[in-house]
């Protein structure tokens, strides 16, 4: 055997000893297991009209975009999305990615062209973290969720161009960023603040319309926003938002949009039918504010301490990696699918339970799942 | 105006006068350019059975896959993708990705755990570039298809286990790589191969399973092998296929396969279904190659210095950017879509006009873009 395919044995070995073995459970179609673990919050995925709008561009266009952005990979569906993404976050403009992932990589390395640091929350996302990376500029790393760190970091690298980045609901805890604060910090100090709005997006702000909104903040043109388009709109994909010379900028040099198949035109139609009923569906933001404070509250009263959940998100703590595992292995042989977060999947080294929700479930089944997970507890 | 929107209106000025400012020109559906721009090699992107294997997974899926692999997102369609992918390249395992982009990213990374040492051919595609550069590990780019440029650079570092990467046939110009020769240098260094195969699969190889097959390295435990389902499949997303511990890391570690939502069900069963009508189009293959050679003769007899395409890409060398520019224009204003490649997007600065080949484009529609090409020559 090669050295380098033992040393990757070796290297499983290890994993599997720390308990840090993945393993994929592909899932049936119409699959009866109770969903608080997946990303769709508003439960759009499977909404007739998001389907019936995929299909109705399926038919037009066919699967593929077929090449780039710059090259084929541009329709009207594509097009008419950046519009629609643009007036709903209220930015002057927009650009579509195949993966909120590589939107992240774009929007770094455009803001790298022009600031000489990069300041990035201890929590952030692993698509920021290697945006940061990937930018070829200093980064620091800023303690979460602290915009008098954040100013402290700035203070001391003053003469210097920053973007300072983080989300607006943390993936892993679901807790929100306190953007009000931090624009005041970036915006007197001449900093940009690019904020992921990927668990926001949906469900906080007016008509759904993110945490950047909520927060005041939309269309300032020292703010970028980003986003997937997998979570509360059903879809994939993701978004960068902003001021219009940003949005240039990425058609002009973005690595991750010019070199990149464009995402398929019945995607991003699905996705643009989502946004219409992402934003009138005030009564699905009302049911998951409710869930979130009901799954909380039998937490709490079960001996996990949690707060109410910001957005769709909330994180228990687990004794370690096992019992984390065995946790949700005991919920989903119940028939209730939730997440488990282990290292390196979590910021701090420790093991959760993720609990997402999603207002697709029906109350019925919701309140079981509420039972098994606090019987399932370790 | 903040300084750092600024300084990226002072560069967007500064690409207008070199005339490397971009353009989106969204397609309608339905649109009737002729298509020798896409990727669309075997035409299958809206091939009947694609798009109803799509338009079944939309029904009994939903649109988004609703989470990351490892959480929610892997369903049955995903399953069943990977097996036939594995099967159709030869190799042990498989595993699919949102892009062919991210998967080039997990490859690389993947490849760096147990290598301490990258080579890059000069004329990588951006996303293996971008691989590379987050490796982690010193990177020496190696002179174009050039096997014994690539031992002398081992042969210069040896103590050290290399990953070797490079693209079967190359995405600007359409040329082939000699993978035997690659191979015979690798393997007799316990080097690594990683190959992406993107613009390869569908077209070279027996049932069209690539060019690393096509070389006879299908299924060696040290070859890597990447892919887009983007092109020659009409669908979208990316695939690693190797031997079996490279997939169990890529698993538990990939941070582009862990970190993101999966491709959508509908996506990939289209791919599955692509994958199928790609396996026995060998009168698509034929025809590709047919006017393969009638372009490049067109080209050649009208001035232009071309060879035969090796798979489905021709590029045609240009004077400058603007007048690649000018001949894309007017090409297209007479009805034929071609690409034009520019810096950044070229290897080495030049410009070029790119033509690929569809074996969708009706035969009358093909002999007109040919004249249409050959008379908006420069
Ligand atoms: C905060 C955050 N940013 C970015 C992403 C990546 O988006 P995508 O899945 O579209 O690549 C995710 C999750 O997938 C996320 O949770
Ligand atoms: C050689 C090569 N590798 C990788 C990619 C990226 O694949 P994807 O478009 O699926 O991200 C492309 C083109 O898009 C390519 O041409």
């Amino acid at each position: 055997m090669a050295d380098w395919l033992e040393s990757l044995d070796r290297l499983a070995r290890e994993r599997a000893k720390a308990g840090l073995t993945r393993q994929l459970l592909p899932r049936p179609a119409g699959d009866r297991v109770v969903d608080l673990a997946g990303n769709d919050y508003l439960g759009l995925a499977g909404h007739p009209e998001v389907v019936g709008a995929a299909r109705q561009a399926l038919a037009a266009y066919g699967l593929g975009a077929t090449g780039s952005r710059l090259v084929r990979g541009s329709t009207d569906a594509h097009a008419a999305l950046e519009r629609e993404l643009a007036a709903w976050l209220g930015t002057a403009a927009s650009l579509v990615f195949s993966s909120g992932y590589l939107a992240n990589l774009a929007v770094i390395r455009a803001a790298a062209a022009v600031c000489d640091l990069v300041v990035s929350d201890a929590y952030n996302h692993a698509s920021l973290i290697d945006g940061c990376k990937m930018s070829g500029r200093p980064v620091v790393v800023a303690p979460h969720n602290d915009p008098a760190g954040v100013a402290a970091i700035l203070d001391a690298h003053r003469g210097r161009t920053a973007a300072v980045v983080t989300e607006s609901v943390f993936s892993v805890d679901g807790d929100l960023a306190p953007l009000a604060e931090l624009y005041a910090v970036t915006s007197a100090r001449g900093a940009l603040l690019i904020v992921d709005d990927a668990h926001a997006l949906g469900l906080l702000g007016p008509s759904g319309s993110g945490g950047v909104r909520a927060a005041g903040l939309a269309g300032r043109p020292d703010v970028l926003v980003t986003a997937t388009l997998s979570k509360s709109l059903g879809g994939a994909g993701g978004v960068v938002a902003g001021a219009e010379p940003v949005i240039r900028h990425l058609v002009d040099t973005g690595r991750t949009f010019i070199y990149d198949t464009a995402p398929p035109p019945a995607v991003v139609a699905g996705v643009h039918a989502a946004i219409g009923l992402a934003r009138s569906a005030d009564d699905r933001r009302a049911t998951l504010a409710e869930r979130g404070g009901r799954i909380a509250a039998r937490l709490r009263a079960a001996g996990f301490p949690v707060a109410d959940p910001a957005a769709g998100v909330l994180s228990v703590l687990a004794p370690g990696p096992e019992a984390a595992l065995g946790w949700a292995a005991d919920c989903r042989d119940r028939g209730v699918a939730v997440g488990c977060f282990r290292p390196p999947s979590t910021p701090d080294g420790s093991s959760r339970l993720r609990l997402t929700l999603n207002a697709g479930v029906p109350e019925a089944d919701f309140a079981r799942a509420l039972n098994v997970i606090v019987e399932c507890a370790p």
